[in-house]
């Protein structure tokens, strides 16, 4: 039996507590598990208890890790910092820490930095997410068909890595091994310029004097557009702050973009306006088409799901995205 | 009986169909009605026929118009002004017009220059829609609990108004009655820009040379936000070029909003995007909560469509957003 505990029990600590518990069993990849939960704020773990996202609710940081040998450190990406300086010493030797912080250069040099050489880190990011918080918006299928990024540290064993690419796997997710440094440069194209272009759109709409009249022809464009708007503001801070260069970069490109639409909408440009969202059109649909973006070895994820419990010694090699 | 026309067999003339036919009858705020579509793309209008959108396909306009009380023009805003030409001469006196464009300043120009007097106009837009098009999209709930805009002539009478105000009623929309100016800057708020940032979104990062290695990184936040960059490119062009003042200003206060944001980012002024990402979710909250905002007369819909059934008199007073 493998024994989990998941540190933060907000909305991916306890939907990946609820995913690996409903796929526990001899036959999964993980076979055996426990999960223990651990918040500091006790409420939020008693409510995952209650939803069955853990096993056993820990009181303390040093409950939480006793005999644990796999931590999944699910917190705000600013608060990994502290919490990484904070399991350091009660972390049991070979204990194998992961987290899900949607930047991955920061959190490798704090995991570096702050963690026992002993403790083997494998950085992950589950694509998968909702504009609501905690742990009551938790669901099991949160992650199922989501492409999960890893970023093993260089003294990561394959042992390790096997063991977190299997957690992967038992929650649906499909895994994706990347480059720290290039997954931060592509998150912060399709994940955080998205939020900032959503609360771009809510801020200049909503601060317009008119607002209270326009308000009722918002329809569900406009739903769709400002959703990302209403995620946690402590969360987007966060990522803000420990990808500046990054989504600095995606910022001036989407306003460059910005621009040159309106210098051409101004100057009646028609014909190049039509060009340009029949490019955007196509792209968009080719995206849809290929997603996700399927590669050797990943193409059949359903088989390769079943030959891995057969073959456990394949784990592997499979069910990845790519191995650098 | 009512005879109406609807003139554009795409996803809008298409469902608006569908959706007056499906509630017809002697109860329905219209009575009884007979819907005839025509499209200059026949097999559009075998379509709708083949989809029970329509009673009758016409082949040709004359055909189309012959004994038409109510004339709707359901096609991109750039073709309503071929279209009012092409109707001028072949409308029965008396007849009613109503359009569904996203642009109402222009359309309200083209009626008055366009169709005889004694054909009264009330420009209409309904607050729904999809990114796909055609007939084959087309559903008759589309409408339904949509607010519909419409933008009175100066010299249509209050029969006239009282007869497309019906015609919205009977798809299950909410009348919206404004000024064309003040339509088109909302719009440009609500709706064009949302597409214009969502197009943004998808050309800024489908052009890049990483595009291939992020796009599978892309999630759900990125497939919501892009949706619009789907919509009909033609449709957006013209709505571009017939709505240029308001959207420019729109696209200036969204980039200024962005630059803002970027330099925030830039200087690591964490408080601040923090209070930011605060107003805006908070904005968007009491959007939701509050939507549609209701207003006197329209906060029980259901009700009030009911009493209009009962007491066809009041037709006119009841179901409106406001009248000017």
């Amino acid at each position: 039996m493998i024994r989990i505990t998941i540190i933060g029990m907000g909305l991916i600590g306890a939907s990946l507590g609820m995913a690996l518990r409903s796929a526990n069993g001899k036959e999964a990849p993980l076979g055996q598990i426990q999960v223990t939960g651990y918040d500091k704020d006790s409420r939020a773990t008693s409510n995952a208890r209650g939803r069955l996202a853990i096993d056993r609710e820990a009181r303390n940081l040093g409950e939480a890790l006793r005999e644990a040998q796999l931590v999944v450190v699910a917190v705000p990406v600013q608060a990994v910092r502290e919490v990484f300086a904070a399991i350091a010493p009660v972390l049991p030797s070979g204990c194998i820490v992961t987290d899900v912080s949607s930047v991955k250069r920061q959190v490798m040099v704090w995991a570096r930095e702050l963690l026992p050489a002993s403790a083997e880190f494998v950085g992950g990011h589950p694509m998968a997410g909702k504009e609501r918080t905690g742990p009551a918006a938790a669901a099991p299928d949160l992650f199922k068909g989501a492409v999960y990024c890893l970023t093993p540290s260089p003294r990561a064993s394959q042992m390790a890595i096997d063991l977190v690419d299997s957690l992967v796997r038992q929650v649906g997710a499909k895994t994706y091994f990347i480059d720290p440094d290039e997954h931060d440069a592509y998150v912060a194209g399709v994940s955080h310029l998205p939020f900032l272009l959503s609360a771009a759109l809510v801020e200049a709409t909503s601060s317009s004097p008119a607002w209270k009249e326009m308000a009722p022809l918002a329809a569900t464009g406009y739903r769709d557009i400002s959703r990302l708007a209403s995620g946690d503001p402590e969360m987007h801070r966060d990522i803000c702050m420990t990808n500046r260069a990054a989504i600095v970069r995606w910022l001036d490109e989407a306003t460059r973009v910005l621009l040159d639409m309106r210098d051409q909408i101004e100057a009646g440009k028609g014909d190049d306006l039509l060009q340009r969202f029949e490019r955007v059109r196509d792209a968009r649909e080719e995206w849809l088409n290929n997603r996700p973006n399927l590669r050797p070895g990943e193409a059949d994820f359903e088989n390769v799901f079943n030959v891995a419990v057969e073959r456990p010694n394949l784990f592997g090699r499979w069910g990845r995205g790519r191995r650098r």
